[in-house]
Formats: structure tokens, sequence, C-alpha cells
């Protein structure tokens, strides 16, 4: 017999699938709905009800918009650099890289990274729309974004070898010590990036 | 301009609001649950609808209990010693209580802490219906389960004072070292408790 009604053992549980949210932050959480004012609640049950029936992927980039558009917002602005293709695994990495405003280029969306443990094949990615894009249009720079991880890094390699036939330049995002980080605390890898890559004062 | 479908930044904005949750974290949960499958988000939109309207205080001991009825199932479990009663500050610590299955007592839920900065006193809290209780019923000991914090010392300091004409024994939680602590990483007052309230071997 459990100690706490229903509804509320029934809210702890459905946060607890939430990722990073164990058993005792998914109860301080339901705990603290059940006092806040009923609208806090309602808010997030409204946004949760429509997130997924109102937004939609670009058609183009494969980044995440409203429903009903056909492309997404930085797809239709005429002030982007089109010459310019930053690849990225998700739509969170563009809004990472929109928030530093220093890239006014365009995007393309993969959806993912190449994992064969998780059994995630180039076909399960927009590799072969980004072929497309790079058949079609004129670009001639694409920063390959992945993340510096080993799936993101496969999917780079991936990349370079079914694009190096298009005459684009690849590029990639430089690794070394994250700004602000300390040295004693780098990771060896990160260290022996920042070495290798070292560059002119 | 918002790179993000108005939605989604939405959904964010509301996961924004919960305690824990920074702008990093509520865009990592927003973008999981729209990746999720739909029934996710349904569970947890209907769990945050309900959750307030389904669930009551209990007449007796303001433990949270199902909405409808009058008191929970601790107070109507015929198992339970009634004449040992164990304050907390909210119905957290019951389920914290609960799990330990040591106690076998019935409870009494004060619904918050005195905090003079805060602006809570004896009258926001379920004091008044603690004495009430003490008066009527047979009660032999209160433990004092308030949180080892500023207010709830002050609470049971409180709590003591009002109480102490009625013929009922008065204990507190034992303060020392966690189980699984360590020595060298306990705080100084901690260590000071567990001094002064050493135990014969």
């Amino acid at each position: 017999m459990s100690v706490l009604p229903e509804p509320l053992e029934r809210l702890i549980l459905a946060l607890e699938r939430l990722p990073g949210v164990g058993p005792k932050t998914a109860s301080r959480l339901a705990f603290y709905l059940l006092k806040a004012p009923t609208e806090l609640s309602d808010d997030l049950a409204k946004a949760l009800k429509v997130v997924k029936s109102m937004t939609a992927f670009c058609k183009t980039c494969f980044n995440i918009t409203d429903f009903g558009r056909e492309e997404c917002v930085i797809c239709t602005d005429n002030n982007r650099d089109r010459s310019i293709l930053c690849v990225v695994e998700d739509s969170m990495d563009v809004l990472a890289l929109e928030k530093t405003a220093g890239f006014m280029g365009i995007y393309h969306v993969l959806q993912g990274a190449l994992s064969p443990i998780e059994g995630i094949g180039p076909d399960d990615i927009t590799i072969f729309e980004l072929e497309e894009r790079v058949k079609k249009d004129q670009i001639v720079e694409i920063i390959v974004a992945t993340n510096p991880s080993m799936e993101g890094d496969a999917t780079a390699l991936y990349i370079r070898q079914r694009l190096e036939k298009y005459p684009v330049k690849l590029t990639r995002l430089a690794r070394g010590l994250p700004v602000g980080g300390d040295l004693e605390y780098a990771d060896q890898s990160t260290l022996l990036r920042a070495l290798s890559g070292r560059q002119e004062l």
C-alpha cells in the first residue's frame, strides 16, 4: 500500500521518466508542483500537449520549426550567407551556435549521429539530403560541427568520404581547451589536441 | 527573433520555472520530450492536470491524501500505534520516514516550519491543530522530526514551549554522523553534535 495518493504517485512516475530525473528529484518536483499555483502545472500541461503537434521539421535543413511552415526562420532569412553551411547533429546545436552570434551561414541538421552500437546508419540520419544540397546549391564551405564524441567524429569522417568528390571546402570546429577552463583539470585527450593544434601567439 | 518554434519555446519556459531546472536543463528536457513517444508527454500532461484537483489533505494529520477521503491511509490504518505521534514539516518527510519501515505510530504534518524571514508564524502552520490532538487524543510520546535546519529547530523549540503543559513525552530525532558518511567530510556542527551526543559502545 502506498502512502501517497494515486494522482501524485502517477505524476512522480511520469517525471521519473525524464532524463536526469531520479526518484528523489521526481518527488521533489511533484510536491513543488502540488504546492505551487495551479497556473504553473497548467502552463506546463498545455505546453506539453501542443509541443509535438505544433512543431515540424524544416524541409531544407531539418531544423525544428513551427507546424505549417515549410522552412525554418534561418532558411528563410535573406540576410544569411548561403555559401557556408554548418552541419550539426540536432536542433539544440543550432540553438547553441546561434547564441554565439558568430555564424551567419545556414545549417543542416543531421537529426542524429552514426552509431553502429545503437544501429544508426547513414540512412537513419539526413546525410543523403545533405549530399543533395551540396549537389544543387552554391555551397563553398561546409563546417562539420558534430559533437566531439566517438559518434560525432565517426559521422564527420563519413561525411568527408561522401562529400570529397564535390568542389566544396570541408572544415571542422577547433579542438582545444575550453574558455574559462583550467589546464590542470583538462582531460588528457583535450590537452593533447590543444598541444597539437597550438597556434602562434 | 527566436530560432525555436513558439510551442517549444513555451515548453522550455514552463520547465524553467521548476526548482533546480535551469535554462540548459529545460531545453534538454524539452528536446527530449519532443523526440520521445507522444505517450510520455501525454502521461505527464494528464498527471499534471489532475494532481491538484484529485488530492486533498487529511483532516486529522494534514498529510496529503486522495480527494474525497477524509483521512489518509495512515490515520485510518488500525495497525498503527496511536499513542506515538511524529511531527514533520511536510508530506515528503512522511514518505521518507515510511520508507525506513521503522516507525509504526501516526503523524502530524505541520505543512511548513516557522520562519520570521519568510513571514511564516505559528498560525500559518498546523500547530494549533497539533495542540488540539494532544488535548483530545491519548498521545504518550511526540517525536518532533522537523528538519535539522534553523527553521526546523525554531519550530521544534516553539512546539516544546507550547506543549510542555501537557502530560506528554517530547523527543526529537538523533543528530550525528550520517550512515555511510565520512568523518573527514562531516561539517563542524554535525561533528560537534556527534561528539556531544556520543553513546556507549
